[in-house]
């Protein structure tokens, strides 16, 4: 299908210009430019360069080939002081001499030249290189797809992205079970170098250089009958970077990968290693007081290890577990402890190393309760870099006022697991939130580490894909150039076509998954009484048609990584909405043992069973079932913040269904009474042949309600209805509109009927004798093109003294079919609908 | 993408049983059943039996190959009286002896026979084993693709399907300009035999035997600039079924379609012969008293044309162009003179035939005018059958009280062109409308005839099917299985996995375009105040999503099928929807003056030009284009009933876009004043560095406002909110509620504000300095997930002179970020979204 939906939010895309200007062109423009496409594959590098620089040249391969089908003219790559082709370039390796990441990408004489000043400088090159080709950080990751060109070519000039603002910008993957860790497991055996690398390739291509990997896996209330997440004891088994493959670490540093740990995890050693080892190290307590040689034996095993990879060693010590650290009695003997293990822990790092231990980068994380020593003044070595937190749903806690040399980082969050709720399933947040902490982040000078805690990564792509082009370049966004950053992704994501209106449909959705995270929102989040639950529910549903007509009109191979990063969390989420909308409008209709309850339970129910559907084709059937898993994590029925071991539908609760023998009462709400007419207290039939009968669903209303047959006498039928006037709303005159369907005078004479309330004069009325030839254009016509015949009477009440007032209706002759009463008792505004029914309840 | 939605309204369906009982089935279950494959194709019949017959028996061989790919088993066709092979069976020809259009189906020995008690019996008889086999009427107009299956079985019995209750049935192919005329006159070259094919098949598969041609083609305001719909005279053209193409009612006839004309054109000659040949016959005068002659030579050629043909006569006059008669004085010369037209008239069928008048089918159709005929008691001879009529609008306007030998018919609408608008573009209609009136007009004898208006036969396919199933048997229908027919003609098109669903949303989808027809729907119509728009269109959209869903999931063979029969009606109607709304919306925001108004105004433009998309692609895309020209009706900018020549969109306006600068007034409502921050009266910057900051879109809210950068002092810094209290809602004590972003105390001692009324004294609140380690639990983290932080406090208020008030609001540290303002003036609800901002204006 071709695009058949206006972008609805049109604008002037400004793009945000966070790599260096577009260099790359797919059409010759100007006879300067050099063609990128060639006989030969000629990437031409210094065989002593950097590892990770060679494996970014096979990518690029590999991209020329994917764009344009042909092979690529000459490039040259090369590392200032690594690789000899640099030295060709003297000029430009002086420019690049004691940057940080950076490159230079310029044509020499109909060669193309990427110069790195150290290894991740050339890799960003070359990923910047194909980045403008249009091939996107996520092509394996989401399976975005890379559009095809004939040719490529470069426009004269000298491109760097200069340095990037914070030096080291990374991914922190955590609670990775049961998503990513299944995943895993699945597709590549474990969490290891095979399965890693294509992080780090997205790393790189997002100019990231820094992970913390995954470390936690099963928690206790995972399935314990899955033995692969449980150690032989029975206690639950987390990942270990180290050990699960131990050709990790090497592969991370040969890519260009720089590895951290969590917050807790000191000298490169995961959690997981200490549970498998303790019993090797002293009395295996992690307990600095009772353990201190066999904790400080740990850690220097780790330094070891790590010693000849790009690391950042984590200092500090919490507790085992994810816990504070263990009390040494007084908030006084703590603070003392860390500063002394801070302490001995440089020592260690001097020691093997061999060097002072400031030529190790280092990080102390002020997680937690972490935080309170910093405030209290606890005093770690300069070159430590301290990095604050947020508290978890991306608000920082602290910033600093002081400037130090070791300076500061930043841990933040995109994906949660903890109080009060899991925020684990999908991207809740808006990336106008992440912004407005990140650059006072920035402005307070926090630019060593920014680490982004991405659960599973997936599906983070956009935030996380936003946090490492912020952490490039903080001072490139403002807070009107935000929508323009999300209109540029998803234009390169999904092309100029339809990425304004993706952009735009992500930018509500995320807008309404910052109402409520899935896993608090339930049937009490929003007003029902007020209409507030409705209008946000059906606002979803309706973003979700944007997004069904977007998925129409793109290409079939878009289809799976539109799937994966709009219509699936589109769609499960506006199914979230309906499912507990339906749940609160079961229980409002279910306590006036109204039958409408039945089907919103049925909706409810529904839902539930459509999110399973959803999750389920994520993960079977989308790009043929490559991220099996990767959906597995439960939403639904969270009663704490720890995952109920299996979803539950919200309850729900069934009426006996609605039959000829109902009564309905009605109570008058400000001033008006609205009846649907097959909600009468009694319907009195003229005969056993000729009968009341209910016509569902005609007529802009709930349903028509005719005696039938039509040949049939209708003498002695009656419908009679129940009103309670409260007394503030009581007149002694209403006017009654009764909406009939637009029957003409078929039979001679017309049709009509009686209305008396209380046993009162009944009033006549015959609605449509006149609509004949005569009157055709002031009365027929306009009748039948309405569908409604809407009449009015004016009615005398007397006061009761219950309140209660019986409205008797008696059609005058066969084919009257009624649609719906309304008593205006000084308050009825009209409506094309004839108003919303009135409050009832079925006896 | 597989089925990814749940059907919503799930049931048992009890098929409304219309057709014979399935005999086909597509496994073997016993071994009594025959198999329908063979090895040769058999099909056997007399090669005396009727044209009709064999074309049926050459579509059931193609069918039949459709479905299995395979040549078929011997099967016996034969129509009693006609065939050689009817002689055969004897017993079940005495069975079949003087009825009309019934047929048997049985197993004779290996061979299945199909025996017809007519041409019309057996040829129906062909169609039903067809679509028992799978094979959709709408198979070739609209697309239905036939499901292939190995195999077919036959169970062993006799089937028949009876007579039908109704003896004509049939369609009036009408206003067939500007959509199915150009469309013949592209695929065809004109309305001919070659076009008329596919219409005969189709009726003979609905089981229908009735076709009035189209006779209409192009009104005055049509395109004049386009020379094929017009006389050399200027004047407009119609179509004329004798002379377009001069086999057309040969070839009608040979399929076995009875050809009758409209209401006002006498013995089978269009408007269109009268126009072209007028000059002909007498003085030119369609005046039976100027030209008695030559009107009644012109009736008398029709005759001799006609009289070899299975006919239906239309008797009686009325005025050139479907006008009331000429008038000849007064009222009662007008009764005396049609009386003794009709006379006349029946003597040329007597005359031409050389056989009693009785002996030919008659019917005179009381269209408008010609009811008051009737009811005044013009005699007409009792074998003419009397065709009543409804208002255009699905509506009889008599139904017979006295029997008469001739009978009864009734002229039916479910397209219509005249006043007070079109109803030409979509199905409007329910068909719970069609049978509450036709389960009437059965009721009261009208059982001769039945013709429905179907304009352009498009896309009217699913009410002509059930105005078809009707008319075989009315009988079958009752209040209760109207939604399980519909159910079953969804499952039967698009199978058993979605039909329910679609079913679903059809019902829905007439329910609301029998709220307003689309031509007289507008911005105007629904209640914006009360909400009503809002949610009609809204509903509407989430209709829409439904029916992308289901696209989604259907298998691409069906699009075509399901864009035109589902998705294209429900999107485009939809889409109109939003279209008024966002019109109306944009009107009462641009009273105020109010930025809003503008992306209103862009929303109804951007649903304007998706309207014309949506055509366009039914058009050019759908099917390959096999459907130019169906959705050329124009269906926006209707001002009377005639279509205007071009479409034009709801007016809109748009007023200055938004700016630090502007002022805006509040004035409370039901005592609460919800304010958006952004909307001040006043922004106090505390200094050049230092300003307030929008951040569009960041919240439960409209968006946040900020003093940005956060490292600059706010000294100074303040919003000033003006608010207009009426005095009936004044308390001297008021609730403020301050909604900010969900900040932690990132600076020691957190974040606060002053607040202000009129210049009274600031009460000061700080909202976040205990969200730390220690409160984590209760204030830190459950403020993270909620993102925001509501505070509250009181303000005691003087009343002013005015009614007017500042609320001045001063943050006491960098880093505030406000979202919203609830002034609680005593009827403040809790809601999520923080209420519905409250009457504003910019001044």
């Amino acid at each position: 299908m071709k695009k058949l939906y206006i972008t609805f939010v049109l604008l002037l895309v400004t793009s945000v210009v966070l790599g260096a200007e577009q260099f790359v062109q797919y059409q010759k423009t100007a006879d300067s430019q050099l063609r990128l496409t060639g006989t030969a594959d000629t990437i031409l590098y210094d065989a002593n360069d950097w590892e990770g620089v060679k494996i970014a040249v096979r990518n690029l391969r590999n991209d020329l080939k994917a764009v344009t089908g042909s092979p690529c003219a000459p490039i040259l790559v090369a590392t200032v002081g690594k690789s000899e082709i640099a030295l060709q370039y003297k000029e430009q390796s002086k420019q690049l001499k004691g940057k940080w990441e950076q490159y230079l990408i310029f044509n020499d004489g109909g060669k193309l030249v990427i110069l790195g000043s150290d290894k991740r400088g050339t890799i960003y090159g070359i990923y910047e290189l194909s980045r403008q080709m249009g091939v996107s950080p996520w092509y394996w990751m989401a399976d975005v797809p890379i559009a095809k060109h004939k040719d490529l070519y470069f426009t004269p000039g000298i491109y760097t992205n200069g340095e990037p603002k914070v030096k080291y910008r990374g991914i922190f993957i955590n609670d990775e079970n049961p998503c990513l860790q299944s995943w895993a497991r699945e597709k590549f055996g474990n969490m290891n170098g095979e399965m890693y690398q294509h992080v780090y390739e997205l790393l790189l291509r997002l100019r990231a250089n820094l992970l913390w990997p995954g470390m936690w896996g099963a928690f206790p209330e995972d399935d314990p009958s899955n033995s692969r997440l449980y150690r032989p004891d029975g206690s639950y088994e987390g990942n270990c970077f180290n050990e699960d493959d131990l050709e990790n670490p090497a592969i991370a540093d040969r890519y260009g990968i720089v590895i951290g740990t969590s917050h807790h995890e000191p000298f490169q050693r995961s959690q997981q290693e200490w549970f498998r080892h303790r019993d090797e190290y002293g009395n295996g307590e992690w307990n600095y007081k009772t353990n201190r040689d066999g904790v400080r034996q740990f850690w220097r095993d780790g330094m070891e290890h790590t010693k000849n990879y790009e690391s950042i060693i984590t200092v500090g010590m919490r507790g085992d577990d994810d816990k504070p650290m263990v009390d040494m009695g007084s908030a006084k003997e703590n603070f003392r402890m860390l500063a002394q293990i801070i302490k001995d822990q440089q020592k260690i790092i001097a020691d093997v190393t061999k060097k002072p231990a400031n030529q190790t980068p280092q990080v102390w994380t002020l997680y937690s309760e972490q935080l309170d020593y910093f405030d209290g003044g606890l005093d770690v070595p300069d070159d430590v870099i301290i990095v604050l937190c947020d508290d978890n749903f991306g608000d920082v806690r602290r910033l600093p006022t002081t400037p130090r040399k070791g300076g500061y980082g930043m841990y933040y969050h995109v994906a949660y697991y903890g109080a009060p709720r899991a925020q684990k399933w999908l991207n809740m947040s808006q990336i106008q939130q992440h912004w407005e902490q990140l650059q006072a982040t920035y402005d307070y000078g926090v630019n060593k580490l920014w680490i982004l805690n991405v659960g599973d990564i997936k599906p983070h792509e956009f935030p996380t894909t936003f946090f490492m082009d912020m952490a490039w370049n903080p001072e490139a966004f403002n807070a009107d150039n935000l929508y323009d950053y999300t209109v540029d992704f998803y234009t390169k994501t999904f092309g100029a076509e339809h990425g304004a209106e993706i952009a735009n449909i992500i930018d509500k959705h995320n807008k309404y998954t910052a109402y409520i995270n899935a896993e608090l929102l339930n049937q009490n989040t929003f007003n029902l009484e007020s209409g507030e639950f409705e209008r946000v529910t059906n606002k979803y549903l309706v973003l979700e048609a944007r997004a069904l007509r977007v998925y129409s009109a793109l290409p079939d191979n878009f289809h799976d990584a539109y799937w994966q990063l709009v219509l699936y969390p589109v769609s499960a989420m506006a199914n979230l909405y309906q499912m507990y909308y339906a749940a609160a409008k079961n229980r409002q209709f279910a306590e006036k043992n109204d039958p409408e309850a039945n089907k919103w339970a049925q909706l409810s129910d529904d839902c539930f069973v459509r999110d399973s559907l959803l999750a389920h084709y994520y993960n079977h059937e989308m790009s043929g079932g490559k991220w099996n898993h990767m959906m597995d994590q439960k939403h639904i029925g969270f009663k704490t913040w720890h995952t109920p071991k299996q979803q539950t539908p919200p309850s729900v609760k069934r009426v006996t269904e609605a039959s000829d023998q109902d009564q309905w009462v009605f109570t008058s709400s400000d001033g008006v009474c609205v009846i649907e007419a097959e909600h009468a207290y009694q319907r009195i039939n003229p005969s056993a042949d000729a009968q009341w009968k209910v016509i569902p669903n005609l007529g802009r209303t709930l349903s028509t309600i005719a005696v039938i047959p039509y040949t049939s006498s209708v003498e002695g039928a009656a419908l009679e209805y129940m009103i309670e006037i409260p007394e503030e709303q009581f007149k002694d005159k209403i006017e009654l509109h009764v909406a009939l369907r637009s029957t003409m005078p078929f039979l001679k004479g017309g049709h009509g009927f009686k209305v008396s309330i209380n046993g009162g004069e009944p009033q006549e009325v015959n609605y449509n004798k006149d609509m004949n030839w005569e009157n055709k254009y002031n009365l027929m016509y306009p009748a039948a093109a309405d569908r409604v015949i809407e009449t009015k009477c004016t009615l005398k009440l007397k006061k009761s003294q219950d309140n209660r007032y019986i409205l008797r209706f008696e059609p005058t002759a066969p084919g009257v079919a009624l649609q719906k009463l309304i008593l205006d008792i000084g308050s009825y505004t009209k409506s094309r609908l004839l108003g919303i029914e009135s409050p009832h309840r079925r006896l």
